[in-house]
């Protein structure tokens, strides 16, 4: 039986990336040691992690203006480490609040300088199916920070807010998959465990100018510029992790790109949210028009098809397709390595089910 | 033509390791998914984190006194992470200068507290090749800092140095190559990708009753608290660094415990020393009673053996065995997992220079 990933993070790697993953784990490159027993400053690994950059660089279109590095402690890391490179402890910055992380995000960023929560939209439950309208942004404010998509809750910014000061973003959930100017933002960090590899790399794309303005003290390793300075390579970078990466990359190069992916995550979308309005047995569970395509949420209408679907999911090889704990009934993350046969099998699911139940 | 790979981190792993790695890269215990794509909340994946750490526990002799957290950004995050964990702005600690990353812990630790470098055994030419003697601890320091091994100069602590305050020891260079005794340490904190598995893990070792006690508001992601009380699973982990890492444990478990494989790592070290001690074109580059056992560094006494050497060896199937750039020469790393077998070769390779060169 073919199986189906649909979790959320870490998640589905395109199969091709698992082959080679796993032979280089056993020897890379024919040196006879395998890729996660070679030195980080090798002949064979070193290039790696300039070919990383390099791809990245390429398939986003970032300019000489940012750094691109790979580093550590996912995105839970840069809640603090974003305001801590950015913001002096007089400095004001923007967050919006449009779901867990966001929310983290904003502790952590306290500790740092004055946030100013300039929209949340928490509903008196605590869970968040919508995202801001017009923003009110403060007058002097450094930067505004948003979540470009919500994994728990799946909702997705599709138009990013206006502001004059730089966006900078958790796009741990939809990095490189749709096309973004990168020329509005002053800083995107993602884990890479969703669209980009395993976790245990963090994807760190800042502009420089922004860098050294605080009067703070930063610890090396944490401080920006310690790794755009040493091309990620100042200390042992979690190697095997962005060695991975640079072969997702180089696959992404092969589906067209960005842009050539965006196409297929709107098709692979579209679907299964039409489905999803059409069957009557299910409902979405967010705003339509902020609707994730990486995270499509939804429950059953009537409670006692929640569990069928899960067993009946189950038996065609679904996997962890269950909504947060917070949210409940499904969410099916459909990340840039899930085919359109993963969809087209939870689509041909929900019709099943309203055969024999609807 | 085998291979003998002589890095000192990333290293060589047990070949049993690495090939289960690889097989679970491809399929996760039958999952139809692979360890890289697989949820760290599921039910798969996340006993493995507790396996780790509770075969740590055992093999080191932790009591539960103390936290064993999977963290991220490697002993060179800690440098700084100790300190701010440890040390109220007003606090002193105690440090030891014995080389490269020795002194990079006692720049990050002064971002902290006051530091006292009780002893520095750095030469005129910025190298060393020694260790302290007595050392002459300051009243009222919170703890000791050493580095128990010195990777790039090849000197150890074989005796840990007598304190009434807690040792906080950077220790990734020989952690579960020796047996130690625990209860002296406040921390221990190791980068994993020498003795214990790949790099972007990196296992903290702390006694609880020491946090708490700064003024200090920590980020979240860099308090241990956070880590101990949410078993390493705050946020996501490097979840395929810590599934290595329990199958190195494993096999750990499998050569004896850490006394099993003390006793083998002495042998390797003795025989390769008593080599560079007999054999007229070598010489050993540190003091002989802080001689390393897991990074045995040397020099050839003429300058054009060196280049020799270098070629002897390479044509054996000698992987990264040149001494880092600030010593030059040559460095055996024959942690855990280098077999006996490796370090004959290297012993081989010896003695036929002499035989063809003597």
């Amino acid at each position: 039986m073919t199986t189906w990933n649909f979790s959320s993070g870490p998640a589905i790697l395109p199969r091709s990336v698992v082959e080679k993953a796993a032979a280089a784990v056993l020897d890379f490159k024919g040196s006879g040691i395998g890729v996660l027993e070679c030195s980080h400053r090798s002949k064979i690994y070193e290039p790696v992690v300039a070919s990383a950059q390099a791809r990245l660089r390429k398939l986003m279109g970032i300019s000489d203006d940012y750094g691109v590095i790979f580093v550590q402690g996912g995105a839970s890391q840069q809640f603090a480490q974003v305001p801590m490179n950015l913001l002096a402890a007089t400095d004001m910055a923007d967050y919006t609040d449009t779901g867990t992380w966001a929310s983290k995000a904003i502790k952590e960023a306290k500790l740092f300088g004055k946030i100013n929560v300039v929209a949340s939209t928490k509903e008196e439950d605590g869970t968040y199916r919508s995202l801001p309208g017009m923003l009110l942004l403060t007058p002097g404010s450094k930067y505004l920070h948003i979540t470009s998509n919500n994994t728990i809750f799946g909702t997705q910014w599709h138009e990013f807010p206006a502001a004059k000061v730089p966006l900078v973003a958790d796009m741990s959930s939809d990095i490189c998959s749709r096309v973004v100017d990168v020329s509005k933002f002053g800083v995107i960090y993602a884990g890479a465990q969703k669209n980009l590899g395993p976790s245990g790399v963090t994807v760190v794309i800042v502009r420089k100018d922004l860098l050294g303005k605080t009067d703070r003290q930063i610890p090396t390793m944490l401080d920006y510029r310690t790794h755009i300075e040493n091309g990620s390579m100042f200390n042992t970078p979690p190697a095997f992790g962005i060695f991975v990466l640079d072969l997702v990359l180089e696959w992404m190069e092969e589906q067209g790109g960005v842009e050539g992916i965006q196409k297929l995550n709107d098709a692979k979308a579209a679907k299964l949210y039409a489905e999803i309005d059409r069957n009557p047995l299910f409902k979405g569970t967010v705003d339509v028009d902020v609707r994730s395509r990486m995270n499509v949420c939804f429950v059953t209408e009537k409670k006692e098809h929640e569990e069928l679907f899960m067993k009946l999911g189950k038996s065609r090889g679904f996997v962890d397709f269950n909504g947060h704990r917070s949210v409940g009934g499904f969410r099916a993350s459909i990340y840039n390595a899930m085919p359109e046969a993963g969809v087209d099998a939870m689509i041909e699911a929900m019709k099943d089910l309203e055969k024999t139940h609807g």
